[in-house]
């Protein structure tokens, strides 16, 4: 669930006393998303979502995140844009929280990822990371490599808790990624958690992507190993080659793979896997268990590195 | 968080072919409610709300609640109406659940109760009331006061977990409230879960009524003293009396209340207190503590039962 700040009507109104976009017509709770609060908000003028940036959210980052989506929307990226009020501010304070409206994108996430979803998601990830270059400000990536090892320095002695052997496996294979994790290879801004979630379609076709909260600046074909992680994985785990070769083609019909990323793809895999099983567990480790949020299962992703682990080179993923 | 099955893009698309409401756009889930899966659903013809009933509701009844939503509708009460599919039926089957598309509603529930959303309500209460007369089919109340005594020795040993001296002090009153439970007041067709989140205001004015799956023919005065209950305490649990006659005295414009139904008040307070202190009691004992539904504290409404129980007449309630 994703309210954990309540609006006051009253709140609420004084705060779209600042934007010119109507009266306030509805306004309900999202249930999707874990990170802040989203609101679906519908005004005389349209429909929005007024998110409420929750603690995980480094405030002074949040003004990179709206220029990267107003970037990336006038480079033909569909996305959440950011609403300016009055002022000319788009983001805000509401309840003691910063808050921002953005529009409101139509489309529906695939509860089951099908082949045909991959192709596109593919496409629009490649999408991004052209229209990307050009937004010049940076973030670094506080999920990339460098912060893997004190991740898991704060998971203690949990990993064992949650599977007996867990904390030998962890940190050995951290070793062997961090070891061998590439230089050199094509930078830019990612998306870094292109999941089902944030990814609508419309009528069979990609409508747009959300949620830009862990964007960052970092390796390029990190991201398409993030979404192989995230995608190509059936319910059972098992890994689905199909897939892959549908994402990674329609990837590069926009931009082509280097020899160099194209041979990088099995460790950035270990490492995109690696990066949410340890977040995962962190947060299994560290969530009440009478919160709200429903916990997700670190193991998920340490069987996915397991696979990636064993992949021989890239062919491994069908190219 | 209200989403407890998810709905697959396949499988909503083929539910959607059953109907003449035109194609999808947009689909997410709602964070109110705690009973069923709530989302909502534009397509091209509009915006709805597509409920999935979860395990508390029973699929025999579900008739009687869209048979009263739309006979109230059609005397005029604003509330969510079934939407029938091209075979006529509204209600049907998705991802295993019985399901219904009912159409949307715009307001905004009030998440602090003001003195003013007190009048509006008691009117639309009376109106309700009102407007149920002539829909002939009726509903027991599974949780009036017969099914107290059976609630609360399911609780067993649990309510002294919550608060020492509980397991004497429920019965005591319970015995008490049955004692004195009120015979032969007019009955009707009851919301019986008239809460703020099932109330939407716009403008200032209540725009709405919603979520009528706890409703069944009642004593009509009850569904008063469970509005008493949930609009009239403040957080600190003290009884404002001057919403309490905003509600009775806008109640009474449309229905005027016999001198035994006010008489009855402080009893039917108590009974609507016990009521939800029992079920909360028991959500709060049967709840795994990792379930995705925050507990509500059942201690809220004994102090409130507190109050009604030292209640000397219908005064206390402002009249």
């Amino acid at each position: 669930m994703a309210v954990y700040t309540e609006v006051s009507d009253e709140a609420l109104a004084a705060f779209l006393a600042d934007y010119d976009i109507g009266g306030m017509v509805a306004f309900r709770g999202i249930a999707e998303g874990v990170e802040n609060s989203n609101y679906q908000l519908r005004t005389t003028g349209g429909d929005f979502i007024l998110t409420l940036y929750e603690k995980r959210v480094n405030p002074a980052e949040l003004p990179w995140f709206l220029g990267l989506m107003e970037h990336l929307a006038g480079r033909g990226i569909v996305c959440p844009q950011p609403v300016r009020a009055r002022d000319g501010a788009a983001l805000r304070m509401l309840c003691g929280r910063h808050a921002a409206i953005t529009t409101f994108l139509p489309g529906v996430w695939p509860r089951r990822v099908r082949q045909e979803h991959c192709g596109p998601l593919g496409a629009a990830l490649a999408a991004l990371h052209v229209a990307g270059t050009g937004y010049a400000a940076t973030r670094p990536n506080a999920l990339g490599p460098a912060g893997w090892q004190p991740l898991l320095l704060r998971c203690g002695d949990g990993a064992d808790k949650v599977q007996p052997g867990l904390s030998i496996e962890l940190p050995a294979a951290l070793g062997r990624i961090l070891a061998a994790w590439p230089q050199g290879l094509p930078v830019g801004h990612i998306h870094a958690d292109l999941f089902q979630d944030n990814v609508f379609f419309l009528d069979g076709k990609l409508s747009g992507l959300i949620d830009f909260y862990f964007a960052a600046t970092d390796i390029l074909a990190y991201d398409i190993a993030i979404c192989l992680n995230a995608w190509c994985f059936e319910q059972d785990l098992s890994f689905n080659v199909t897939k892959a070769r549908a994402l990674l083609s329609a990837y590069e019909a926009t931009r082509p793979l280097s020899a160099a990323e194209r041979a990088a793809l099995p460790v950035l895999c270990q490492g995109a896997a690696i990066r949410f099983a340890l977040t995962r567990l962190y947060d299994w480790i560290n969530t009440p268990p009478d919160a709200m949020v429903t916990r997700k299962d670190p193991l998920e992703y340490v069987r996915r590195l397991r696979f990636h682990l064993a992949a021989r080179d890239e062919h491994a993923y069908g190219i």
